[in-house]
């Protein structure tokens, strides 16, 4: 029986994780649960997976946490950590061999670092991780022998269609998009949207933030970043194409032309069960996919003209060392504050642009560089956003 | 540098074949070439590639080629074999790693074998091979640990897609079909098709009994059967799905419904050299795939009531031993008869119907108890036929 880990618990992410290890029959056990503020449900999954250890986000969720657990008449007593340094602890929990990286924002950071250096596999669903430290997580995961695996649909698509070949041999990756809610608006509609046009996913519904960089299509910039992390593959080599179907989740070119693609049914169970059982492959209760019930499937060059924001990805894939923190910061506070209403649509690239050309890159030699890096461009963007700066402290929290 | 020997070598596949060798630069010689009697290019060939061993119909063709030769200045003395025996030479020929399957009908049965017997990767383009003797055809290569690769397109995609899985994983394999020239026509229309309308291929230009096959379906029956001997699957874990844009060459579905799809251009040298380059994948000077110029993949499930062939092909498998011999040869027979204007296309399927039904198969233990049930079937459906009973004498010749 393999122990797992769960940074974010109680988030979309941690859920269906725990759905998934109920569903395998005892192959996994919890062996730690982090989550922030959540106390009500972190309480009632405590009592049902008994895990060693927990986290929650301060010390009065911690009270709260022990009064659940004992109206609950629970008695084993698991160790209660707090914080970051509670994530940490969740983490590095003994005997714990996988670890979910699901906690939402920079706070995920340090303890999915805390993981790869323990040499534990991570099967990671925070985006910022990569994004922001990628390089830091990747150099951790190489010394200690650590296994990084995707959780997102796209990632996790790629890492099974690399599953039998080698790396010289793969010419490319292609990353597919929806294409996002102002796929076919034009360039005035896209700049002149409102945050009800563009929450309006056509195929999914999502947590705002993701949404929003679905319609700028930042999202698959983000995921570009990933990718090169994940997988070794210069910015050169990793494509994106719009389908707006969404079943086929990505694809990588061989040197010889070959195309090899995953498609399947969108539900995250899928991509966190591949991550926990890997490379074993189990049944999973999910509808198959019937191709020909989704038939006409699309394919488009994204257009960087309407959607800049993959361009400034790629951009800040080239220049390297903190760029990319940067780009994800600046992002993150034009989003809020997008969906504020404090700027329009067509603001967001703009700022995300001004910032990354304000900033000089530094090598990434530590978390506190990137972190540096991080609350420069929240603080910049911010200071360029009138008459509301609160953008910045709305961002960066553990969110559940 | 792995030497190579071509069964079939001025037929489409070993003329393809023979420019993936020159396009790969010296990783692969020619060790030994077997032809037909097309003595004029096999003379080329011999003269440019310096084989061995070459092999030719019969002692006109051989005193042919002698000529030839000589002609070309050629002073090299390959040894020349004939028919049958010079084949199985040639596949069996001294210091030949690879063994191209290419020859056409069932004159390739005894020559694979004796490949395989030898321990040889066989590269099979020959699709009766494996339909009809495709219990023996793996046993010898269990026996001696010979490789066999698949050349069509389909099998090699199916080939591709399984490199990185475990077989206990796949849940099915599902091979695509483009459904032919009457994939939008009636049961009507298609039970009175003439061989001009039958003959015209939407995707491409191929031999007429292929084509022919492509427009009944049957290809893609025999096409089950070639898979369950190749990737030991039963025919319940082997679907067909009409794909009419022929870009997904074929997918596997794994048991955590994961679809793992193979695409790429259609043109034979990929699967050729993959079959040669295996593990390795080389790059090809062909056209990379365009996704977004092939747009709208379209998938349908294929109607056994107006393409029975297909169901024909299915039940053959499941009863086993002799009688996809049996389907093989009557289908033979009864698209000679049709190409010829002596059955209407309707006929196609039911003579096939008849002389399965006529047959009782029995076990397959030898070479000659599957071409005697070929004989037996060719001899039956004929019999069916009138006035002409010429279609079993036209079969079965090799064709390049």
């Amino acid at each position: 029986m393999k122990q797992i880990a769960i940074l974010g618990s109680t988030g979309s992410i941690g859920r269906n994780t725990l759905r998934v290890v109920e569903s395998l029959n005892g192959a996994f056990s919890i062996a730690a649960l982090g989550a922030g503020s959540n106390v009500e449900l972190l309480a009632e999954q405590t009592a049902r997976h008994r895990p060693r250890v927990v986290s929650v986000s301060d010390e009065e969720c911690a009270d709260k946490l022990r009064y659940e657990l004992k109206t609950r008449a629970f008695t084993a007593r698991p160790k209660i950590g707090i914080g970051v340094e509670g994530l940490s602890e969740v983490a590095t929990c003994d005997g714990a061999e996988i670890v979910i990286g699901a906690v939402v924002g920079a706070l995920g950071l340090l303890p999915t670092y805390r993981a790869l250096e323990a040499g534990r596999r991570v099967a990671l669903a925070n985006k910022e991780t990569l994004v922001i430290a990628g390089e830091l997580m990747t150099r951790a995961a190489e010394t200690s022998g650590a296994e990084l695996l995707p959780v997102d649909s796209e990632h996790n698509a790629l890492h099974q269609c690399l599953r039998g070949e080698r790396r010289h041999e793969v010419k490319r990756l292609i990353l597919t998009a929806s294409g996002g809610p102002f796929r076919t608006a034009s360039r005035e509609e896209i700049e002149e949207a409102t945050p009800a046009q563009a929450l309006k996913h056509p195929t999914w519904r999502m947590g705002d933030k993701i949404t929003i960089d679905s319609a700028t299509l930042m999202n698959k910039g983000l995921e570009v970043i990933e990718a090169r992390w994940l997988f070794g593959f210069s910015a050169d080599e990793i494509n994106i194409v719009v389908h707006p179907q969404s079943v086929v989740h990505s694809m990588i070119e061989l040197i010889d032309g070959s195309i090899i693609a995953q498609m399947g049914v969108t539900d995250m169970r899928h991509a966190i069960q591949y991550a926990l059982t890997y490379p074993a492959r189990h049944p999973m209760d999910l509808p198959p996919l019937d191709l020909t019930a989704c038939n006409h499937l699309e394919f488009y060059t994204p257009d960087t003209e309407r959607f800049p924001c993959m361009t400034l990805a790629y951009e800040a894939l080239r220049a390297g060392g903190t760029m990319p923190a940067v780009l994800n910061a600046a992002n993150e506070v034009a989003v809020a504050a997008f969906l504020g209403s404090r700027i329009p649509f067509g603001k967001i690239p703009s700022l995300i642009r001004a910032a990354c050309a304000a900033h000089t890159p530094r090598p990434v030699t530590d978390l506190d560089s990137v972190l540096a890096a991080d609350r420069w461009a929240r603080d910049w963007v911010s200071a360029q956003i009138t008459p509301s700066q609160a953008a910045s402290r709305e961002s960066g929290a553990v969110s559940q």
